[in-house]
């Protein structure tokens, strides 16, 4: 299987939210796989695949993008491996914290990351994040990550839901975790690789659960490049 | 089993989006209850609880009060009967879902409907409504209500999450639904026996959901009485 991920370039950041997810599901799953390097600029590794974003993944000549549409793939195609959703029943539990995720967590930590993001690139790219992501803002990407030490703090109050939930439990799959704590990992994963700006509170019961999750598989995500 | 729950008083509406997450979850269970209703100013039946608000269950003895405690003991006491969270890796997910319900769907819904909740109780019970709440929110009831036409509007954006995932499944936990759903919808059938203000979007997936909730147990919530 090969995995197609976004990376900074020549210093080689690897901060996909996207691609984390995937990474730790393929993990979840025990597959072995191929780590492929892209970049905003040059996708053309993965473009038999028809797809423009990352994570995309050819398995056995087959391509699937898209974090939730691999997630399920991997589940369908490899059954008898440990379980992404525990169970039929959690899919679509599954489904709607992977979309509050991208929504609350990944949309809102955005403007206040997307400067340093754009630090991080090679000047093709960078032009290239810089012009369509301003776009997308309606304000330069420093404008929009100024007064972030206070947007941080109101970003922090909507997290209660998971702050209350993981403070009762080691993952929100329990004792160990499962799709869900991948698709709530990821966006924090990508703040931890693509900027120094804390996102968390120090001493939250969120803070403790993401050391956790970086301590999985021999500290996978623990390892990854940071700024 | 009993079930302690709240009433209107003499035109006896039973609103309580925490007492019809425990109303589906004992259905789904398939466990035979008593409903004893109380009132916002006389909760004595269940003073031995030690609790002061609904739901409060009493089972052989055992008091329980708070709507996602007595889903857990449920699960907990009664493991041969159907499962509220699909096995132990979906509590937490549910859990999660169970506390974003409470935030964004009801506290986000409440200033616009409780005037009506209001207008639905007798003298005495509404003079305590008015008082607590009105402190509350900061203003008066009807203050927060004004300008809801507008305001739901936004409220509806903030669904996409779970707008997305319920138009893939037909229930959050896929074919049937299981604790998540009972928790979600909690607040809709709130809304629902509390006023004819509509909160959701006409067409949309939530909505379409909404109904396949009202159909379940005999159409157990369709029945209930609106104002």
């Amino acid at each position: 299987m090969k995995l197609f991920e976004l990376s900074s370039g020549a210093r080689d950041y690897r901060f996909s939210p996207f691609v984390w997810r995937i990474l730790l599901a393929l993990e979840h799953k025990g597959l072995a796989y191929e780590r492929v390097p892209c970049r905003f600029t040059d996708k053309s590794a993965f473009a038999p695949s028809g797809a423009q974003t990352v994570p995309t993944i050819e398995d056995e000549g087959k391509w699937v993008s898209d974090s939730w549409a691999i997630a399920c793939y991997l589940e369908d195609r490899y059954p008898d491996r440990p379980s992404l959703f525990g169970g039929e029943s959690g899919r679509g539990m599954a489904h709607f914290i992977h979309l509050w995720s991208d929504r609350a967590i990944l949309a809102a930590l955005f403007p206040m990351l997307a400067a340093d993001i754009c630090a991080l690139l090679e000047p093709e790219d960078a032009h290239y994040f810089r012009t369509t992501r301003e776009k997308r803002l309606g304000r330069t990407l420093e404008e929009a990550a100024s007064g972030r030490e206070t947007a941080v703090l109101a970003f922090r109050q909507t997290l209660w839901p998971l702050e209350t939930a993981l403070a009762a439990r080691p993952f929100l799959g329990g004792d160990k975790p499962y799709y869900a704590d991948y698709a709530l990992f990821g966006p924090f994963q990508w703040a931890r690789c693509c900027s120094r700006f804390e996102v968390l509170e120090d001493g939250s019961a969120i803070a403790a659960w993401r050391e956790r999750m970086l301590d999985l598989h021999d500290g996978l995500a623990r390892r990854a490049q940071r700024p």
